[in-house]
Order: structure tokens, then C-alpha cells, then sequence
């Protein structure tokens, strides 16, 4: 038989400025890449394997769960594939199908996911709704004080530290409280933070945090982080009757691969980053107020933001693809011929996008280039 | 914080020859290389996606996995993050906690704890015990007629193409035409075998079949493949409730990275090697012909071996460390000296190892190796 192409090329990408948020956070940074080249290789990283990844000497992945349990703050860290695999483990290991698990109005796709392939039950605490969609403590409290008058029991609590349409950076300390205070156990999704900006699990009153490798910790995917606090350790570390050292929850054993490397080798990168991450929102929020000085340009969510995804509402640029030969395309397409890509294409009404990591020349680039094709279309547009 | 030193390099497995089973069909060719290097990037094959990975049209995911159903001779492929996820999968779908599946006795833990973390219970078909270990389908067919006197219900039948311990290929057909018969569906877990040798799930009754990419299948770890006939495909890609176009069994989706670049770029290496199956067992069987000149060595397992994978019994190498100043360390470090690795330290009593995909020089090599430290050490061994 032969293959169809597959047209194995990212070239676009990776040359250009790339303005997808899922794509900001996971660039690699060298020393990455070259552990990527060192551990290529199917199951590279198995070679001094005793029956336990997370207690793998060489390359040593025992050093480097302790070094991220420390970066986190938390007693105990696995990684996971993702995300959603650590927050599958988490409502699968103590969780019943049927039970209630308590989740913010602004979660991710995949918090529901891992609920619903559990069989379990969601309620949600709703956001202040638009243009904010703000998600708070109180309303964590409200919920919670109704399902208890309704006599109904919750089994987790689970808030989107960042969410990925807004980019609003949640009170996850005031929520941990709240989870807290109902003596109800508390899972901190990360997935857009950990790696971006400090983490502070046991500070923050967390019993589960997960964050993504791929997404916001500079690593090749599929990668996750799952941390765990000493109290929930046997649950969720839980071992198998059969095969005494195997982990139930990680089949054994999950990253056996080269992602775990580049994830390794990013951590002191990612230690680094998180340090700055002051200069990264003031950067974002230099490229906000340039974009809104554009016709009608309005950045949704929480403001000033506080983290690097941002969602903006374009009319303008909306008003021109109306009119435009080549509809909402040019909008992509204008940008691509300026070196710049991520933002979909023929969408021209709101977009989400992030400069992370760009310097500052770069930022000002961008905004500049919106500006520029805003300019050239102002006849048409209104 | 500071972190640790991880040790990241694999210069020694990279370099020398690797006997390590596990290890051998997971090199990857220069073309998954090149797509390692393009694809480094966190979510890197998720730049053109629409909901779904598996329809992502650049890179062609969509046309890959067309080409990996006529690969393997099934209706809908799935990439996972390997053969137990595969397999954890199709057991959460089709069975409920409390159910039973029958397994081989030469079963990899891998489908122990899958069934386990599922709440499942297992029961063992027995294999023909020492030397050969071998699995049959009159087995199968005798303990699925016990269960049936005593009024047990069977979910799920599963067999291990070839398991990691002898090596030994299973009659695939001949199982599934029991489990036909029966009419419980039939999974094989091809770990050691998609990949490295024909696989026909049609032919052979299989309904869902999971591979290994990082074992078997020259990728970057970790990926698996799941194939799934047409009748089971509503069961196993149930799409979310609340997300329509989410399958919820791979969490909406699985590997979005590198991974399956990898293994995208190394299907027509697939195809080519697969049809030279045979070249791959007759020089295995020319090794092991060599190996057992020396003294005491004996395969063990089904003979003449049908695969790559051997064990070896090999009491005169034991009988040297008991002497030697070195122990059982001795045997690494003279193989090592001759550039050889993957043999496990301080282990001389038997081993397992692979020469797949070596030339037939190289296997005279190691071969000859082996009979140079058995001479040299005549005299202290017995
Ligand atoms: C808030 C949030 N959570 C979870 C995820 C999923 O992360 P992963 O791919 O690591 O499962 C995403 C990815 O888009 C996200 O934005
Ligand atoms: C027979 C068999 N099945 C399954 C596995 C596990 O494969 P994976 O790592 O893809 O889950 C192995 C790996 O050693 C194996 O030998």
C-alpha cells in the first residue's frame, strides 16, 4: 500500500509571529530541544526503569517530580498526559458515577469531559456573565450553600485557575476556602498558568492541581502535571492488588517518552519565566491599550488583564469583511503577508490572542499591524 | 529554586548496540526525526484543528489514520497514548464494574490493571507451562465452557498477539473464532506485533485492536493506536452529551503533540519493514542458533522462535558470576566493552533481547560477542 501525503510541515507556524494562546506557552526553549533529540526514541526515557517511571534514576525523573513538587508547592507530582487525563484520574479515583462535582461557568471542554466519561454529575457556579464574566468565591459559596439546602451532596469542587476564553485569573485562594470551609476536596485546574505564573497549592488550600505541558510549561506534548497532597496520596497514588509497585491511576506508568524529557529540561526555564511574569501582563497590557486605540477594538474579560490570553471585540474589522473581496479573510490574510498568524482564519468579529514571550519590539509590531490594516480598509469599514 | 541535575542524555543507549526488546522497534527512521524537529512544539498538530484530531487536514491526521485502517485491516482508528490506554478504553466502554474478561496467562500486566482500574474482574487462561509457554485457542474455548457451566458471564475476551515474555506469536484467528463463537467481542492487544509484523484484524474476528507506537511502531513514546470495527464504533467513540463533537473516551482528544508526527512520518517505513517480516525471524532464529552453541544457553519459549523477542536460559553465564570479583555485573561490562547494552546489569541467569532491525553482520557480532566472554571465562564457570 502507499501512503497520502500528510504534509508534514509546520514551517508557517514556526516562522512567523504566531498569536494562537495555545500555542504561546508550549514553544521550546533550546536546551529542550535538544533533549527531544537526545530521547527521540520510542521509550526513551525507560532504559534504568525499575517499575516505576516516577522513580526513574537516569535521565533522573525521581530529581525532577521532586523539583516540580517544590516549583508548585505541593507533596506529590505525577505526570499525566494532559490536563483533562490528570483530572480524569483525580474524579475517577475518588469519585462515584452519580456524584456531583461543582465546576466554574467558564471551565474548559475537557473538566466537562473527564466529568461526563466518569459518569458523573456537573453543577455549575455561574460567571458575572458579559463583558467581565467573572467567576468569584461568593459564588462558589452561594452554590454550595444552595446544593446543601437542596440536600444535595458535592464530591469535588474544580475551578479553572485560568480560563481559556477570557484569560480572567480566578481567586483561587478565596475558592480554596470556600471547598475548604464545606470540607468538600478541591482541584485547581492550571492548565493556563502553571509554568506562566506562581503556583501556590498548599498556600491556596489545593488537594489536586493539574497543568498542562504542552500548553503552558514549554514542553512537546502530550505532557500534564498532576500534583497531589500527602492526605489524598493513597487514593489517588493508589497501587494495584497484582502488581504491587504499578500505580492503578497511571496504568503503571503514563510519559514514557520524550516529552517528559523536554519538560525536564524546560522546568529551569519555566522557574525563570514565572519570575517575570510581571513584565509579561505589563506587556500584554501595553498591547490591550494599543489595540483599543483602534476603531472600536474592546478587550473582554476581566480589565486591566491579568494574564496574556486576551479576547478582543473587533467591529471594525468585522464591518470590513461585509465589504471585502475576499470576506473574512483578509483579515488573515493581511496579517500573514506582515509575518504574523494564529488568529483563525475568516475570523474577523472577536478573536483571542496572546503575545507571551514576544519582546517588546515585537509587541509593538503586532499592534501596529492591526492598526495598519485598520487604516487601510477605514473607507470601506465603519 | 535551584534544580537538580536530570542526567538528560542517552548517549550510551543511542550509541551502542541495543539488545533491550523493548527498545528495538521504537528507533525512528530520519523522516520521524525531521518531524520531530518540525513538530517540537507543544500543541503543535492542533494549529488546523476544528474540534476534532482526528480530522485535522494539515498535518493530514485524517488521511494518516485512513492509511493506518487499511494498515491493520480495521473500520476507525484512533491514536491513544498506547497499548494499555487502548485498552483501558474499550474496557471502561463496553464493560461496568464487576464484569469479567478473560485473559492469556502470558497477559501484560498493562491489561491486568486496565481491567483493574475498571473494577473488572480477570480470569486467566492458562498457558502450557515451562519450557513453551504457549497459548492456545482450545484454551480459550475450555475455560470460556467452564465459565459458561458455572453460569459466569464473559464481557470481553482478550489475548496478547505476542507477549513480552517469550515472545511467543498467539494464534490470533483461531482465539477470535473462539470468542466469535461464543459471540464476546474479542480485543488483541498487537503491542509487540502492529508494527513488525502483518496485522489483519478483519481476517482474524477482532473487533478493537490497540498497538504500540513507541514499542513496536518506530514513534516517539508515548502513542498507541486503537482500531475498532464498524459495530462497536458507536460504543467506543460515544460522543459528549454536552459537547457534540467531543468523543469522551478520548477525552475529546489524545495525542496532541509530536508523538504522532512521528508516527505519521514513519508509516511507509512500517509498510516496508512489515513486508520483510520474515527476513526479521530468520535472523532471529540464526542468532539464537548461535547464542545456543555456547554452553548451557537455551531459548526458551515456543521454538523455533516466530519473533524477535527471545529468552534465554543461561546457567553457565550464572555459574561464571558466582566466581567472578565483578558478580553478575560481570556480563554488562564485557558486553559494554564490546559496545553492547540492554542486557540488564548484574542479570546472568537468562535474559531477554532482540536483535530487530540489526544487520546480519551486526547480530554475527553480538553473537560472537556472547561466545568470546563464555571463553574467556571457561575456566572459572562450570
Ligand atoms: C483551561 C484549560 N484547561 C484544560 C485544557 C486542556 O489541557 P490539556 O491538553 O493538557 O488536557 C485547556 C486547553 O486548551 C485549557 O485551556
Ligand atoms: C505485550 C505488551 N502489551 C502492552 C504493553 C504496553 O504498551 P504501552 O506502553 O503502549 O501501553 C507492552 C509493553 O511492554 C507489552 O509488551
Amino acid at each position: 500500500m502507499k501512503c497520502q501525503n500528510y504534509s508534514l510541515n509546520r514551517q508557517t507556524e514556526r516562522e512567523n509571529l504566531n498569536l494562537n494562546p495555545l500555542q504561546r506557552g508550549g514553544v521550546l526553549p533550546p536546551e529542550s530541544r535538544q533533549a527531544l533529540y537526545e530521547f527521540s526514541d520510542g521509550y526513551s526515557v525507560c532504559d534504568y526503569c525499575a517499575g516505576r517511571l516516577d522513580q526513574v534514576p537516569r535521565p533522573s525523573i525521581s530529581g525532577f517530580l521532586e523539583d516540580m513538587a517544590c516549583f508548585i508547592n505541593v507533596d506529590h507530582v505525577r505526570t499525566v498526559h494532559g490536563a483533562r487525563e490528570g483530572k480524569f484520574a483525580v474524579m475517577h479515583a475518588i469519585c462515584q458515577p452519580g456524584d456531583t462535582v461543582l465546576v466554574d461557568g467558564n471551565a474548559h471542554y475537557t473538566s466537562h469531559l473527564a466529568a461526563e466519561r466518569n459518569g458523573l454529575n456537573i453543577v455549575e457556579v455561574p460567571s458575572s456573565g458579559y463583558p467581565e464574566h467573572r467567576i468569584s468565591p461568593e459564588g462558589y459559596r452561594e452554590t454550595l450553600d444552595e446544593l446543601y439546602d437542596m440536600g444535595e451532596e458535592v464530591s469535588l469542587v474544580l475551578l479553572t485557575h485560568v480560563d481559556g476564553d477570557y484569560g480572567n485569573v480566578t481567586d483561587a485562594r478565596g475558592v480554596g476556602k470556600v471547598a475548604h470551609d464545606a470540607g468538600i476536596p478541591f482541584l485547581l485546574n492550571c492548565a493556563y498558568s502553571m509554568g506562566r505564573m506562581p503556583i501556590d497549592s498548599k498556600g491556596w488550600n489545593v488537594d489536586f492541581v493539574v497543568g498542562s505541558g504542552h500548553k503552558s510549561m514549554a514542553a512537546s506534548g502530550p505532557i500534564g502535571i498532576l500534583g497531589v497532597q500527602d492526605e489524598w496520596a493513597d487514593l489517588i497514588l493508589k497501587r494495584s492488588n497484582r502488581h504491587e509497585v504499578k500505580e492503578l491511576e497511571m496504568l503503571g506508568c503514563t510519559t514514557r517518552g520524550a516529552p517528559i524529557a523536554t519538560l525536564m529540561a524546560s522546568l529551569p526555564h519555566l522557574i525563570d519565566r514565572v519570575d517575570k511574569w510581571d513584565v509579561e501582563v505589563e506587556k500584554t497590557r501595553y498591547f490591550v491599550s494599543e489595540m483599543e486605540k483602534i476603531s472600536g477594538v474592546r478587550q473582554i474579560g476581566v480589565r486591566p488583564t491579568e494574564h496574556d490570553l486576551v479576547r478582543f471585540e473587533t467591529p471594525f474589522f468585522h464591518s470590513i469583511a461585509d465589504k471585502h473581496p475576499r470576506k473574512g479573510f483578509y483579515l488573515y490574510e493581511e496579517l500573514k503577508k506582515r509575518n504574523i498568524v494564529g488568529i483563525k482564519r475568516g475570523q474577523t468579529q472577536w478573536f483571542k490572542c496572546s503575545v507571551y514571550g514576544f519582546s517588546q519590539e515585537q509587541v509593538h509590531y503586532i499592534a501596529h499591524s492591526f492598526a495598519e490594516i485598520a487604516d487601510k480598509y477605514r473607507e470601506i469599514g465603519d
